[in-house]
């Protein structure tokens, strides 16, 4: 079969542009062949949760679904009470990109806090985190936080240590959107247990698919007091997967060796490639800390149009001039050279 | 990677046991390398609209998911308000093995009817369209059908065109629900369009996953005048896929040449080599016809538990004794004759 | 002011075409003036807890709303999680009457099941109490019943503790439909008690606007360990009104005295009368047992349609040509004999 | 019945601890009697329509509902589909005081934008009025106002046309909260109508309840393009009184005549005499405007506490020491004056 595409375009508008890692590919095929149980009783998913309990202990339990959007829905509704509400920053992706699925599947509201990069902090909590036992205020329940941010911000450990703690302190449960949690460990260098388990965090939303999968991301439980009825709930939510063996030795290619470190740090050192490269340029500014695979910029309108036309991206902020661009596992040096070389001749035209 | 499992383990559990087809496997890995854009506007999602209207007609419209249970509440969802109901069978896997999907995502309350071969009719569907305009009564607006039926039999384009005109008559709309649209097709040897498009129904989810595709269903809109809002319903209701090309891909590979015909043949055909393998032994019974790769038998609870030890299958119904033998696409011959000598032995020990 | 209709005019259509019971007005008259805290804060509703653990034991306690599919599905959604389903009869108010609220509101699968007088048995629960574990099925997890049915019928606290006992032994809850409990309770001369405490239902819907109230049901708990999260789940359903002490009140002047007892003896007698009158009148036949308040009779189609005229009431089958005739706490022996007197003559028009 | 509270007791915490105006009982000692057609087909609700359309125009047209609560619910369910978002006030009663009801049990995701002052603007609405057609971004659809807001405040004709022109000119419909409508339209000394259809809004929540009825609150919808299906979402959305009559009948006596007006004008003037009386108090200083019955004051947090050991009010702010005084119908002179006096002392002590 021929590709209907050009495999060796690049794009820098999103980490899920890219396509499949070659060893998850091979896994996939390793996997394939002959008859095994549908709906997770195979033998690839009972292999998996071993996997996940290396990375984030032994408590950690993974339940495997198909995208991040369900991966956060299940999550939090697993933790939450039907008049319970869940904190998070108004930049969240539970709030702004996933089409209300929250709120019209899972019945939550979000109670949104406006930061300044995107993490919240124990202040930023607090000024929702009020109203306990007033049944005409949606119940504060969880405080959801992503690592790394939806603005290209990573938390440390401390933050998320600090940040847990007090959430706790006030007896919410703390839920961690790691649709890039490979990018933050990679970026701090840290296991993902110190920015998880270690720091508090109760339920996971692991991320695959922007790290080389084809698709799979996991609901993780830490403690398992915060969430039940996910063996349920992920069926009930339209996420269980018939074959699911394709799925899981996805994760395992990803999580059983070094992978998924190997990706992230790629992805992250293409991001700061990119910066250092922009950064030499006059016309275009950073506007935000590039922390790991993302780089936010201001620069001429005329010259992001142009620039969209050899390259594509998103616009972030179209009234700042404001763009995003993403670096995934498989940008290389020369992408990151020949998008920089782009925008310089722009910037000149 | 060395496979986890045997490959050469055969169930007759289900067709979703089975894995991806040879033909599906390249497809993916040629839609692989380089970048896409995310969301399904890669030219391979764009081209499958094509291959859709060549199976369904010029105003067919296909908007991929992840799996059956998505494709069918999408449907129903996007057929209905939310104060209106849907008529189907009792035996509906909308009803009895989506985890209650369909009521606690989609809203949507069932009307069922007993049948005795999972088929619905004129007269049974005017068991539960009455009603009209009393707002005590969820309003039946789609009647939602099963082509294979769940327990294996098949509606016919003539009882289909009935079906669909009483219903229409009655300002109803049809949905089907098309796990296994493709071994109907081969089973009564016409084009699928016979069973759909021509015969009057509305909207149809189609399956992929059962007939070779590691995962992938779709929406399919046949009358657009029936459904709307599907875009921003797939995403809401958490079933857009961002590596969407490599759903689309497979979708062309099972569709755009015969390949879903050469699986669903095999399926079927070696379903009634087991049927005709079973009718030849005494203390088995087959139970219902066997129309398509389907086989269900009564036989003493004994020689069943005795079986399962060597084949993987499902019991049906536990008080009568029966149970359900599955054909899959990769189900060969020898499969079948292994299957049958075994039954044979269990019966006579 | 003078009123719009005729206060003289009695149908026999449904007991809440009634109005509002002088005792009951006089409450709501004695209960207005100056200012009491609102959403149930205030001191009518305060004391209605010991009302309501008078009539149901200590343990018992009751939530008021405004109407009965509220009372249903705020019960029905705090003794379930997300994925877990109710056992009904098919003629379940909750099932046929509700405009689909438990499903589209409350996200709760429905298990139906046809009875011949709407009496669910341990042996009609076994039919649909199976699956548990499997994520597939919707899991059982609540028993519904209706105390008198939506058929007139009656269960006895013999039937009602074997049905308990029997679901409990299933790990099931027991809800019990008590929209007409009150007449229940007058037609065995038994006090409400055992007919649900002692004979061990879970959660009570309590009913108070069929038997006299102008609007006000509640949801009772009498096994604290069956529900919980009602405060909240009360405004999240938007059922939590604001000057409560009006609706508690005036269950106070119901059930503190006798006058729920009066009420339903009234009804139930003038039941009792309507069937005996009918039953000498030849052309008309009573086609289930009166046990309580509602008669049901099937008549030549011409004569229902010009009674009709003189009296209104609903047809409850109009293939059958049965009528449902149904006495409120306020018809008269007068009312009844202008009823029969108006059938006769059109019997023998 | 002897009355168990002081009728003589006031309280500055909400016009909903006011009881029931005497022209209300009237008229429902008046609809009592006899038996009327239940569900909304009665005489009253009947002709509840006219009176209505007197005040909101030939095309309005009423559905009376329990609670405010749920004249929102239903009436943005009823303007938006499944995947379509509400722009809101942060301060918005939907938002801060439902309990999460428009998100659980509507699905209805709010797009919040603060303000110093309750009120949207044209401006404050283009904050969350883009992504028209990204399926990520829950599309917005409606924006919900109150009148008078959550903060005491009162949108203008002029006003309210500016913004209904603009959300219109974006292809967005306007929902009006008018909780408090009636004291809108009191201060500015309009008819409701300038406040509402002249100026351009499509559909209405009319509140009764705070302005002396017992419960009732009615959708209106004003442009019938708006708005569908609400004869069954009402009843789906658990808001179908089954004795109507005496709801419609509470409206008819508020609305046939200028009782809503008198009752208006008397908070209103109650709210003023309030405002003018703390305004002379050292120590205490008014923290909003008083435009209609609410008054905000800041004062220290000792004299708030012994203050409300005397009369019941509510925190508004407690970082900020700001309290809401709200008076409502049966406020008088004289209660105003004990308070005012009250607060003199507790300053000066």
């Amino acid at each position: 079969m021929t590709p209907r595409h050009d495999p060796h375009l690049k794009a820098f508008a999103s980490d899920n542009y890219a396509g499949v890692h070659p060893e998850i590919l091979q896994a996939i095929v390793a996997a394939n062949g002959g008859h095994q149980i549908s709906y997770g009783e195979d033998v690839y998913t009972e292999a998996l949760q071993d996997v996940f309990r290396n990375h984030f202990g032994e408590r950690a339990r993974a339940w495997p679904v198909f995208n991040g959007t369900a991966a956060n829905v299940v999550s939090l509704r697993a933790m939450t009470a039907q008049w319970e509400a869940v904190i998070c920053a108004e930049s969240a992706h539970i709030n702004t990109d996933e089409g209300g699925a929250p709120e019209v599947v899972g019945g939550i509201k979000l109670l949104t806090v406006p930061t300044p990069d995107g993490k919240l902090t124990p202040e930023l909590i607090d000024r929702q985190a009020w109203g306990f036992g007033d049944v005409h205020r949606a119940q504060p329940r969880v405080v959801s936080i992503s690592n790394t941010t939806e603005l290209g911000t990573v938390y440390t450990p401390a933050e998320l240590t600090a940040l847990c703690a007090h959430a706790h302190d006030l007896g919410l449960l703390v839920h961690l959107d790691g649709s890039r949690l490979t990018n933050a460990a990679a970026a701090l260098d840290v296991p993902m247990r110190a920015l998880t388990t270690d720091a508090g965090v109760d339920v996971l939303s692991f991320g695959g698919t922007k790290i080389g999968l084809m698709y799979g991301e996991a609901v993780v439980v830490l403690n398992p007091d915060a969430a039940g009825g996910i063996d349920c709930l992920r069926k009930t939510f339209m996420q269980l997967s018939s074959k699911m063996r394709f799925v899981s030795a996805q994760f395992e290619a990803l999580l059983a060796g070094d992978l998924w470190l190997r990706n992230a740090r790629q992805a992250n050192a293409m991001g700061r490639r990119l910066a250092a490269a922009v950064r030499e340029l006059p016309g275009v500014e950073l506007s935000r800390p590039v922390e790991a695979n993302a780089v936010f910029a201001v620069l001429p309108a005329d010259v992001a149009e142009r620039l969209r036309k050899r390259f594509r991206f998103y616009t972030w902020n179209a009234d700042l001039g404001e763009v995003r661009w993403m670096c995934a596992f498989d940008t290389t040096e020369a992408d990151v050279d020949a998008f920089a070389a782009a925008l310089a001749e722009e910037l000149a035209a």
